[in-house]
């Protein structure tokens, strides 16, 4: 693969990351020499007309040409590309890559003048805790099952779908959580996000009964307050998970409106006879409706509402991860979806300038973001369903991966790739390094299930710690746990079975994390693809503070040549540094699967 | 290219072409034999959340076999896309096709349930007259010049670039288009639209003096009852063109606003200095501010708005193209663009029903159409452009189309095809087919010009006239009149010169629309590529009252061989009918260039 011009919207090329309305910036753009590029056009749509601009040369240096133009920050969400034109004809560079064909709008690069997510997310590493399912505090043995539950015991297997599947009780509590927070520590993770902890009748709390007190099995509001003091103390950050799609039946607002409380019915979407709207027709999951002014003053908009409250001390959580995002507002002919998105977000800004909001998107998420709204999403399609269709194991049966018949299916890199560049090419550089990716969650099967073994599972931890986003990784992940979907890999963590651990593959997390944290390129650098071949992938992100050089590789084959780079210190995965050869050329390792990152010099 | 699994929103595949809310629709997809296709899976996305529902067989033919599943069409806009599961893997077909990565929603399939446009336009070909340069009645040697005018000869070379190009008056009028009606007709057209014909101080009339009455240099107000009664009376349709972004600066409206009324300043956007917003900077053209109620009062909703009179008797507009909709509404944090598209439709469809509504948009329209707002667009990017790229002459010219710098290029066809699919893909079934096709305009260069010839031409007419969409011809093209840019191709219609015209290509718009009159398949049909090579393409355009099939060469190849296809009788073009041969091939000329279209047997 020749190295293409490049622009993204790291800072190598957009050094003005907080553009505001009115503003000029200057966009760069790289195109390596050789390239079939005499003249480069900046295009804009300023009110909607495309407006275009002759880039100038910003600097030459022996194996590249930077072009640079101005931007003229007209509108909130102001998108540009480029028209390069050559000897050959005319190509765009749009957030998608170089194009030979006319493009729409949807893929340009983008400024956005709204309210930056908080700066402390750029360097998170995030890790999901499921709280039934972390660890018990000792407090644990003394409370007595409710109604609903199925108690186990922690060596219980986990049934992943059925009727049972929701009432397993294993009894994890926040006390049990502050307790392991050095393995956290010691894993390199700085943000702790933890699923609902409001009371339920169910082992995963996504149907609340109140929004206004801790879950007594969870060691109530005081152990929410113990959690976050031992979070903060640390210097990290706790996020919570709201659930703004619906309730619980037994949620208090719910009751009210059954009971007939007219204040309460409008929270909800009740018709004639009674009957009400529910998530996916889950009759105890009954649907919120946004168009009712009361529920937006509950739920954000009121100084003491449910959202505002948690972010204040005592507990003072960092941020919000938003349940089903993609649902809330949406109801037939209800669209308040992104009206709700900004309302919630900028309630919760109003509450605490720092604080994070994330919208959970269990598919296309690229309609929801840049406007105003959520902070960034969950990645599940633009990267844990592209990196474990690339790593999955040929046997591995996962029937239902996020909904999709047929679950996880095999692909190659070119195929995962053209995946990964459509959802990222449709949302802001800003929105996708803002967004969690992530290898897996309680709404998926087991990364380590997926891709069958511990090399294939290094890969793609590789990725999460060496791509643009913020990792996450779900509790159990580190240790090789495993489960075939989201229910079931809801996995006790195997705290009093060390014997159990993969330390192989703990170790990797761990280096993989450290070195996330020593490279700046890796946090805050842009994203330039230097190679791909069904199982190989090199890419290198680069930042103005330097630059690292990453080949994954999922199977042996030849090796990737790759010129125009400088000498390269392996700083993971045990590979010889790299030297030109005679010819200017970098060798690349041929085993596999191998995962491995180089330091490039200067 | 093997035939794909296909599906469209034609009535082949989608039976109902009104749904409503609420309302559960069959969708079917036809999947050639031999594809490797087991399984097809609707994926849905109601209130949010993908849904995926197999799909049964519905039929089988010798040639394939037909899925059937239900959509239940629960939002406005309801997307759906399929999902083909094989032994080789699975693949995705959304409105580009058929794609082997995961694409996002914006490229699915859509059933819209706004109030559809008018049946009529189904059937329409558009003729477009700029009214300055068509033709003048014997009225119009007693106007006097006003004081901005250039009063030239009919046979005066247009000033395609200059300051005296907006004031050159040739002084055609409303009367002399009313004469040439038999043109139209011989011609094929049935609805005639306008460029603006309120009082202006320019030829082109985009700077509006008075929306309030026609412009007394093309017989005024009177001459437009007598044009309308004369179109009507011969069964067609007539358009109007309306500026929603900007008025002239000599506009009653702006004069007051200047003089200092309150309520015609609040029409703009005035600043502190009295400095005013003006489309793209032109000082003439002062921008209209959407924010203000009292535009929206006067332009669209009260009950004599200037939108709202023209579309009564005695006038009685059929329409209204909405000049640069693109910008309109649109200014810095200003985003009134759709709102305003939705006012202008509702007030003009509760004007009269059957109205119609089209958006001016020269760049990518797909983020503005399905949104309740214009029936449709002026295609250039995904028609004009493309069209014009793949059968530019090599040595033409063309600097600056559309705006774009190098203009158009040449490109094959496979590129065409992308960026016809890309925007195609982006809009549901109903915006693309009651969208304008057009392969020239008042502000293109013209076709004649940009294909070099007229082999060329009768290609781009075949596509004009067999691709989906409503055909629009721009006066003159019909004629081979050329011009290098769009205020070049504002040429006089040579009436006085019949020696001028070209004969063969008025001949082969004749025919060829006559061809769209005769095949219901071309107005209402499917689309289905059979065949791509960088010089050909060969489509069939389907409909349950029967097929054709087209094939477009810009130069001679070698012969393309279709299989599953029956015989076909020739019905333009001049080619031998076609029969099966032994192997059951269809074997289609090789010449080139050449447009010939085959009705297909059964």
């Amino acid at each position: 693969m020749p190295m293409n011009p490049h622009h993204d919207g790291s800072a190598l090329y957009v050094p003005e990351q907080t553009p505001a309305l009115g503003d000029t910036v200057p966009v760069l753009v790289r195109v390596p020499a050789g390239t079939d590029v005499e003249r480069v056009h900046l295009r804009t749509t300023p009110d909607g007309e495309p407006k275009f601009a002759e880039a100038t040369v910003d600097r030459r240096t022996d194996t590249e040409v930077w072009y640079r133009a101005d931007v003229e920050v007209r509108n909130p969400v102001t998108g540009y590309r480029f028209l390069l034109t050559g000897r050959r004809g005319r190509r765009w560079l749009n957030a998608a890559g170089v194009v030979g064909h006319d493009v729409p709008d949807a893929g340009d690069f983008r400024l956005v003048t709204y309210d930056p997510p908080p700066a402390w997310i750029r360097d998170a590493v995030v890790y999901q805790v499921f709280p039934d399912r972390f660890a018990r505090s000792a407090a644990a043995a003394d409370r007595a099952a409710p109604d609903w539950a199925i108690p186990c015991d922690w060596d219980t297997p986990v049934i992943g779908r059925g009727p049972e599947t929701p009432r397993q009780l294993y009894g994890g509590d926040l006390d049990g959580v502050a307790a392991h927070l050095d393995h956290l520590d010691r894993l390199g993770v700085n943000t702790l996000y933890l699923t609902p902890i409001f009371p339920a009748r169910s082992n995963h709390r996504y149907d609340a009964a109140s929004f206004d007190r801790i879950d007594p099995l969870l060691g109530g509001d005081a152990a929410l307050a113990r959690l976050a003091d031992a979070v903060h103390g640390r210097g990290w950050r706790l996020i919570g998970d709201i659930t703004s799609n619906h309730t619980g039946d037994a949620h208090e607002w719910f009751r009210a409106a059954l009971a007939g409380s007219a204040a309460e019915r409008e929270l909800y979407y009740f018709d004639a006879t009674g009957d009400y709207e529910s998530w996916n027709g889950v009759r105890s999951l009954p649907k919120l409706n946004w168009g009712s002014a009361e529920l937006r003053r509950r739920f954000a908009t009121a100084e003491d509402s449910l959202l505002r409250r948690w972010l204040r001390p005592p507990y003072g959580l960092d941020g919000w991860r938003v349940d089903v995002a993609n649902m809330t507002g949406r109801r037939g002919a209800d669209g308040y979806t992104h009206e709700v998105a900004a309302l919630l977000r900028r309630a919760a800004v109003q509450t605490r300038p720092d604080v994070l909001v994330v919208g959970e998107h269990g598919h296309d998420h690229t309609g929801d973001l840049d406007r105003d709204g959520w902070h960034g999403t969950m990645n599940y399609v633009g990267f844990t369903d592209p990196v474990l269709s690339w790593l999955k194991d040929g046997d591995a049966e996962v029937p239902n991966f996020l909904g999709t018949p047929g679950g996880v299916v095999r692909r190659s890199a070119p195929e995962v790739l053209a995946t990964m560049d459509t959802y990222r090419s449709l949302v802001s550089w800003r929105s996708y390094t803002h967004s969690w990716q992530l290898l897996g969650s309680h709404d998926s099967a087991r990364v380590r299930t997926v891709v069958g073994d511990a090399a294939r599972q290094e890969v793609a931890a590789g990725l999460l710690a060496t791509m643009p986003g913020t990792p996450m990784v779900f509790a159990g992940d580190e240790l090789g746990l495993t489960g075939t979907n989201g229910e079931g890999s809801r996995t006790p963590m195997p705290w009093h079975r060390p014997e159990s651990w993969d330390r192989g593959t703990l170790a990797a997390y761990r280096s993989l994390l450290a070195l996330r944290r020593a490279e700046p390129a890796l946090r805050h650098g842009g994203l330039r693809r230097v190679h791909v071949d069904p199982d190989t992938l090199v890419f290198l992100r680069e930042a103005p503070t330097g630059a690292v050089l990453v080949l994954a590789r999922r199977a042996p084959g030849v090796p990737v040549r790759l010129t125009g780079l400088p000498a390269a210190t392996s700083v993971y995965g045990g590979a010889d540094d790299l030297r030109p050869d005679a010819t200017g050329t970098l060798v690349l390792p041929a085993d596999g699967p191998t995962f491995q990152v180089w330091r490039l010099a200067g």
